[in-house]
């Protein structure tokens, strides 16, 4: 073959691997809305199996072939099939060190306690769900092992997996920048005469009712319902074969409406970025979101600095009463906006406020730190896990529902994976900063024009998928790299006004 | 590699093939249920990728350097891996004669085409479905060519495909039987004086109040939705990955409670069927149902030969009373049960009554022979469907959507399916027959034990899945091969106690 030849065939390869992970993602998003629970370990055999066809696939010798074959010519080749080249290649890398039958069993370990965490958790039964974490712990510390980069830490080079270029060096001083600008706000907020009326935060409404807003409010925003879906599950998330097939799912609760309200836009964030990549890689393996901390920019920028901003409900708030005759009718749009808006320490990550959601951030981060690099004892999380809210922030959790129990991301073996959130959220600052250079953001707000908002976001980011890094992305569309100093001058500036700090 | 060890690696390979069409069946019902219209294409492309697998999967060289091997030893083994050779082989030899591109256009076009339906079917735009449907019997027709078996008329293979051992002599010979017995007691029930009374059929019944009858009937009966799912769709249909997630699907219309409720009572014969296959064979290739035919024994005599019994709903109609609170209040259980099996020309195949959906039947029969073997125009099928519906039901459809576009099956290329419909229902007068020799069936029902009444059936047919063949399951188990008898003796002996019919 010549090498027009064997990129064409090497295109052909990685669309049949894209295939497969089509198929699993919409295999997956199957088995946390509708699947019965009989199925669980029939269907966890199965995603055991389809993980080790891609993963054969990723490490064969054809693989090889190609990527020994193209080595030279990589230079030669446009943007796109770089990206398509470098992600095989460190697929190919990583992955050639691990057994297949490692790979089988974290397939269906995964599946397996993804479901038994569902049932913990709406049961408050920690230790249902214990021997399952202690096992994904133990088996990803053997596939650590396995890859052999023994100049790392363990939990260095998990970081890395969810956010190329990232490790404890970069996260501790970004974090730590964070908490010395938070935690004089925290004090200062608290200090503060402010009085924010959030009476009518639990007014019930009819889970019809918000069902019909969250369709409502996610075409508006730019979600595109005709390759979409919004399902209900347990914990809400966003589930993409391809840009034509990206669904949400939330949960409803009539006494909680901004719960399902905010992660609809929140999803809703991650579903536009998938909805918009190009046509022209919709079926290749850069043909998603360029990253974690990416992918999180986006539904942050929906959820917190679109849809928590003041100007977003003083033009959305009129629309809202409509849909909700009564329920609100004594509110005011800048109660409204203050309401959302409160900072107040709590027990559930996903619905904390922008400013304390970082601790949220910060605990999970260390205390994977200690799961990976101090072997502490699983047994122990809820202690420590408790330990630590009453640390930072001064409540301590009676439940493990409500604590330990209340995220998913380590039942499918998603560790270093938290700390793209709060990476996500100073992206989004970052971004926004940069796109009011260019658009005239609280105008078009005014208009809701939120299609100019999300071409915008499209250029510069979505259209992308993986073609570039982070990094290389930061540079090509901002001319600078990540710079977490939008993100704290962000939360400064907006929560001194809200609640009316002197500096 | 000895006899064994190549016995080990061929269940080995038929158990990936079987990890394959579990999760094409997973991904058919959420393409049937809840994926994007957006995301059609890009899933028949994904369906036509994942059928191609499995064809090179059943026609590989692998596969051919098993079936050689054990060629020798096939009466050796016990029944069941019999049957997964019987299966295997013919697989390969059906499947080797047609090129792979054809196979995966096929795959691809069904998707599609099913899609399609449902919009042209919602529009009542015969026009849309048209060329869909013209390219799946033209490239059906291409398929068989290349099976090259000329001793065969088109539609016998066809009819073969779906029933091992049928073709159209055998249907000619049944249908003949059936319309000799259908045909004078139609007449009579039309010149009879009996009146039932249908005023509270179209009771509005809530749909929620819906969904959980066909929770609770469903489960009644013996449904276990631990390992299965309710859904709705389009067109009810049951859909089975293995025995530990089996789903059905309805259609809920608030004036028609009884469309419903009997849809899930048919398909729960399915899904019951698939549930109690044995374990032992869960994950093989014949731990499905038997046949067609033998599948729809299953889901008639649910419907059918228990759901519209007299005793059914002499217990069951003070539970339903009770569920639905003032609905049926004035309507006795006697009339209820009339008013089920009320004799009525009618549109809608699914819908009909027990006679004349054996019309609804021939009619489809009819077309389907005119399609394959006299090569008819697709555009002509409105007025030759309508023509037909005239000439036996003496009722002409004032809407496409009523009429030929009201069935999903040939959207999928499932011609010479539909007599397995009429062959089931013989089939279930048949098995009810032996049942009552095993079992008081009537103090069963009386007692609402369907338990046990489950469980012979699971004895007799469902644990066995495809071990055997249609003629040797029913030779096994009651000791005679396929008698339409007992049908023409059930029909008759119903209808006329009925509308109390002198003989």
């Amino acid at each position: 073959m010549n090498v027009e030849e064997t990129v064409k065939a090497f295109k052909a390869y990685l669309g049949k691997i894209k295939m497969y992970r089509e198929a699993m993602s919409t295999l997956s998003f199957d088995g946390e809305t509708v699947a019965p629970i009989g199925s669980t370990k029939s269907r966890a055999k199965r995603a055991g199996f389809f993980s080790l066809e891609v993963f054969n696939l990723t490490t064969s010798d054809e693989m090889k072939a190609y990527l020994d074959a193209l080595a030279p010519h990589v230079d030669t080749f446009d943007d796109v099939l770089k990206g398509e080249y470098r992600l095989a290649k460190k697929s190919y890398e990583d992955k050639t060190k691990i057994p297949a039958d490692i790979v089988r069993e974290m397939g269906e370990l995964q599946e397996e306690a993804a479901a038994i965490w569902g049932q913990a958790r709406a049961e408050n039964d920690f230790d249902k769900f214990a021997p399952y974490l202690k096992r994904l712990i133990e088996l990803k510390k053997k596939v650590i092992e396995y890859r052999g980069e023994t100049s790392k830490k363990p939990y260095d080079l998990l970081l890395d997996d969810y956010e190329d270029g990232m490790n404890m060096e970069v996260y501790d001083a970004f974090f730590n920048q964070l908490k010395e600008a938070i935690v004089p706000l925290l004090k200062k907020i608290k200090d503060s005469n402010k009085k924010i009326d959030t009476r009518f935060v639990h007014e019930k409404v009819g889970l019809e009712a918000q069902k019909a807003i969250s369709k409502q409010i996610a075409t508006q925003i730019g979600y595109d319902l005709d390759r979409g879906y919004i399902a209900e599950s347990t914990h809400p998330f966003c589930n993409g074969s391809n840009k034509y097939d990206v669904r949400i799912t939330t949960r409803y609760d009539e006494a909680d409406f901004f719960s399902s309200f905010y992660s609809v836009m929140h999803e809703c964030g991650h579903a536009i970025y998938e909805q918009n990549i190009s046509d022209d890689i919709a079926h290749q393996i850069v043909g998603s979101g360029a990253s974690m901390g990416i992918h999180e920019s986006q539904s942050r920028f929906y959820e917190n600095i679109l849809g928590r901003s003041l100007t977003f409900w003083e033009v959305m708030y009129a629309e809202l009463q409509t849909l909700l005759p009564e329920t609100f009718d004594d509110v005011t749009a800048h109660q409204f906006y203050e309401a959302v808006n409160e900072v107040k320490a709590s027990f559930i990550r996903v619905e904390a406020d922008e400013l304390t959601y970082n601790l949220h951030i910060i605990i999970r981060y260390e205390i994977e730190r200690l799961l990976f690099n101090e072997d502490i004892d699983v047994y122990d999380l809820p202690a420590i896990w408790n330990q630590k809210y009453e640390d930072y922030l001064g409540i301590t959790p009676s439940t493990n529902a409500e604590g330990v129990l209340q995220d998913i991301h380590w039942s499918f073996g998603a560790f270093g994976y938290f700390p793209t959130y709060a990476l996500g959220s100073a992206y989004a600052a970052q971004i926004a900063a940069h796109m009011k250079k260019d658009l005239d953001v609280e105008a078009l707000i005014k208009a809701q024009d939120f299609a100019a908002i999300k071409n915008w976001l499209g250029e510069k980011i979505h259209q992308y998928g993986k073609t570039y890094t982070p990094n290389e992305l930061m540079k090509k569309s901002f001319g600078e790299t990540f710079n977490a100093d939008y993100y704290v001058n962000y939360l400064t500036d907006k929560y001194s006004n809200l609640y009316e700090l002197t500096s």
